[in-house]
């Protein structure tokens, strides 16, 4: 039987990579075979080779593609744009470019992978502007927010497609049938913050009975973590800040907390009996879980693993990828934007 | 002995008026005395009286000053600029802006104090417009940000205005020397993010010999809490954001701690031998040590109180407005802003 789906991996992306990246397709080789995806892995053969040794079965399900160069962690785009032709991430993004794979992973430069995947891959019919979007934690579920720093200045319609796209994909990730929608501003009363926030109201508010969503209203940086709404909307300037400000702070708190639990053998012992609540605390709070931002409205799924993550990371980030393509993301977004449009 | 300094207090303004206000005032009574602060209470004689009786020194530095009514929570800067000018708040205010206070502290309706304190009081000589800053706590000490959501939309010369009196207020309140400031961004390297945060710094470079600051660069939203800049310049909305995300995340991260202590008997029984360094962490978290944001620019302080604190957190607030003027910083930000201009 042919393959429905190829995914594109970045072999060589991340801190960990190759180790992390085909160790953790190993984790999800039944879900590949079962949901009929093959895989296509760029890098270097001599180095890849050894490690699909270690997971043979691998071999099933894909090819490698020789790819001499690696982009790296401090590149920028402009270099990778001129003469990075040869790295993995650039054959795997023109991989998709060319047909010959639906999605692409990599855990390698994000800079590099959403500057090169713009270039090459098309933006889906009626979409202006592409978007970052990652899932948060939040009190019960997990919120999607978009756009993450894609795009700095953002219009009306900008928000309003980002909602739409948003929402496609809560819907596919998190089961939502009509998600909520949020736009972020700084205050919840409706004429509050910059105008083209106002305008996204008044379209949402036109386009109504045409809508994948409900649209909640105004929402700001302290709703983010709770569940009020399934996706927040906004710039790219404010969703990158929303984002790294939540990030830093839940590091803040858990480089302080680690510091409580170690600091004296009273301490040392009282840990003891709360390691069992302590380690579900963690479980909750584990970025693995939701590691990936995608980049969506491309014709093709783009997806970023955290360059940091081990392999149980880096298989949720295939995960994404999977599942957005098994429930067509790209084909449902491009019908709803008809509609909005 | 003359009082040199007088601070308007919003007897009425805060969720546990007017006892918090007035516990609080005792408090401070000492520092008060000894830097000849004198208070002027608005609100109802009849409801203050009695709290004066209990705390009775307060007399020897009090006058309260007759306000009928009190702005509410819910209410809106419009309807109080119409009809609100025998509220405790206006009263306050206007008493700053007639020569008869120096200062303002209020725990009540942030929009009503900034709205009515932007209508009375003037600006400082050379300021475009006035900022709302806080201190944030970091891994070693607290960082100052602002606009915290004053002015949605900021152009180059109010960030520039924004470094320039956070640094002051830096100097004052943290005893920085010569404050590092960094402006909030999505990215570190120059030429990044949005056109006016380039050109803000370019206003830096070409004003290098005469900045009460060192110039650090961009910072990004998870610097925040590190120790990386002393005061981070950023506009209005983005500034609000980053706030809010930190309150929520905050909140998340101690909600989610809270279940995890009081989940079985097991670890009740550990929480009871690491019971003081959790005490030691909350305590460095405490918000009311850094309660008080300050709206900056104005020909007075005004200091807002967070509404729900306590007597403690409300004494913290007044002693802020103390050191500014104290220390003054209205004629310092003047005298840097003619330099910077």
């Amino acid at each position: 039987m042919a393959n429905k789906w190829t995914i594109a991996i970045d072999a060589m992306g991340g801190d960990n990579a190759p180790l992390s990246v085909i160790a953790g397709l190993d984790l999800i080789y039944d879900y590949l075979v079962k949901n009929n995806i093959a895989l296509l892995l760029f890098g270097d053969a001599k180095v890849l080779s050894p490690y699909l040794v270690r997971y043979p079965r691998l071999n099933n399900i894909s090819t490698i593609v020789q790819a001499d160069e690696v982009v790296q962690g401090d590149d920028k785009p402009s270099k990778i744009i001129r003469k990075g032709r040869n790295t993995s991430m650039w054959k795997a993004i023109e991989a998709v470019r060319n047909k010959q794979a639906d999605a692409v992973v990599s855990g390698g430069n994000t800079g590099c992978l959403m500057g090169i995947s713009k270039l090459l891959i098309s933006m889906i019919e009626g979409i202006r502007r592409p978007a970052i979007t990652t899932l948060l934690p939040n009190t019960t579920d997990y919120t999607a927010m978009l756009d993450l720093g894609a795009n700095a200045e953002c219009d009306e319609h900008n928000i309003a497609q980002f909602a739409v796209m948003g929402s496609i994909y809560s819907k596919i990730l998190l089961g939502k049938q009509k998600p909520k929608v949020g736009i972020l501003n700084i205050g919840s009363e409706a004429g509050k913050g910059l105008d083209y926030l106002t305008k996204a109201e008044e379209i949402f508010e036109a386009k109504k009975e045409h809508l994948p969503f409900e649209y909640f209203g105004f929402v700001e940086g302290d709703d983010i973590m709770k569940n009020k709404v399934d996706v927040i909307a906004t710039d790219g300037f404010s969703g990158n800040v929303a984002l790294k400000s939540i990030e830093g702070t839940a590091k803040f708190i858990s480089t302080d907390l680690k510091k409580v639990f170690v600091k004296s053998p009273l301490t040392m012992f009282g840990y003891l009996f709360m390691r069992g609540a302590v380690k579900k605390f963690k479980n909750k709070m584990d970025p693995r879980k939701y590691n990936g931002a995608v980049f969506l409205g491309l014709n093709g799924v783009v997806v970023k693993s955290h360059g940091g993550t081990d392999a149980f990371g880096f298989s949720n980030a295939v995960l994404y990828a999977s599942r957005l393509l098994v429930d067509d993301f790209t084909s449902k977004v491009a019908e709803e934007i008809k509609k909005l449009n």
